[in-house]
């Protein structure tokens, strides 16, 4: 069958938040370069088309952690480091996501659908 | 509301397309190493959860095309020298999703979803 | 031969550049959000070792006509749309070097080398 | 002053260690999908100019284990499972470098400079 508006509603977060973590993982960061980056990530993904908003935080702790106990001044970004929220509307179906870490892994849902 | 397995299914079905295009978007590509870059990209997206089946095909005279108009003997890949399609099973919905272009731009399409 | 001091300046001003492109192109880009994105990319790449300063810019006229002539709200960065220059300090070696597009290709180029 | 054929050399093969790098990071991989993701980065790169040869391993006890602690199927590459060599030919001067683990950091090195 033909996808509902709903689903394509989804679709279309998905596409973001994909979108989001591979063209940004491996970026190298800092907890002084954190800022810039998240804004950049925020503004880049919401060109994207149904994307309403996007907040991108880094967790600073778990950052800083990492960076020090590897000795060094910096490191990549991966999934661990982040929390995202996104709102993504399409015709009127506004579809509420979240990425964050669950058991070791970043995982992205679905929160809401709300037609 | 919360998402059905349907909604949730499109959701995955689109981490996975923003996945491919975004880890492989700017690869150097030309003729000669075409082959190799879909392969990896099939594989490297089908160890995602839920993705049953991905097929990437390279436009060869597009590409060819592209290259020679440049001068070139590589170039960067970008939607417009890809085909894809994708297979995303989540809890025994099955959703069938392309990628193509349209009007200039590589469009994501959720093709079908099967209950 | 082992390398000299300015050689593996050279080496290392060339990863920074390498990195810039590979990480950031592909990344979704709009007149609006084109200084978020290259405050990020300046701030990234001079978390890596010896790198003194990056600057980043991007070409807005090129940028607004690439979007009108394709009749869309935002494009996919790529080299045609910057210009970088960046200076590495690699054990007193000072490393100038540049990216900008030459015949139509992103040409990066070792500007000067101070020992 | 303006630099050596050999500096430039230099400068050549750490844009195609970068390049391979942030083009590359972040790829979900797996045991079974290793060796189409080896083979593409190596076919990738060795199209950018001045290129002569790249060999890209991946450290399967390495990948392996980093999966099974995680209890997951595949994981996201990043240079702890990659071995990497590179012969860059600028003007006659042959430049041999390496990617490998030191003290937890992927290191690149300039191996020799034969001019």
């Amino acid at each position: 069958m033909e996808p509902t508006a709903a689903q394509v509603a989804c679709f279309e977060a998905g596409i973001k938040f994909g979108s989001l973590y591979h063209q940004f993982a491996g970026t190298p960061v800092s907890p002084d370069s954190a800022d810039s980056l998240t804004a950049a990530m925020e503004e880049a993904i919401e060109n994207q088309p149904y994307c309403e908003a996007v907040t991108v935080a880094v967790r600073e702790d778990e950052l800083r952690e990492a960076i020090e106990s590897a000795g060094a001044d910096y490191t990549e970004l991966t999934g661990r480091f982040l929390d995202v929220t996104m709102t993504v509307d399409y015709e009127g179906v506004v579809v509420e996501t979240s990425m964050a870490m669950e058991d070791g892994y970043p995982l992205m849902q679905v929160e809401t659908v709300r037609e």
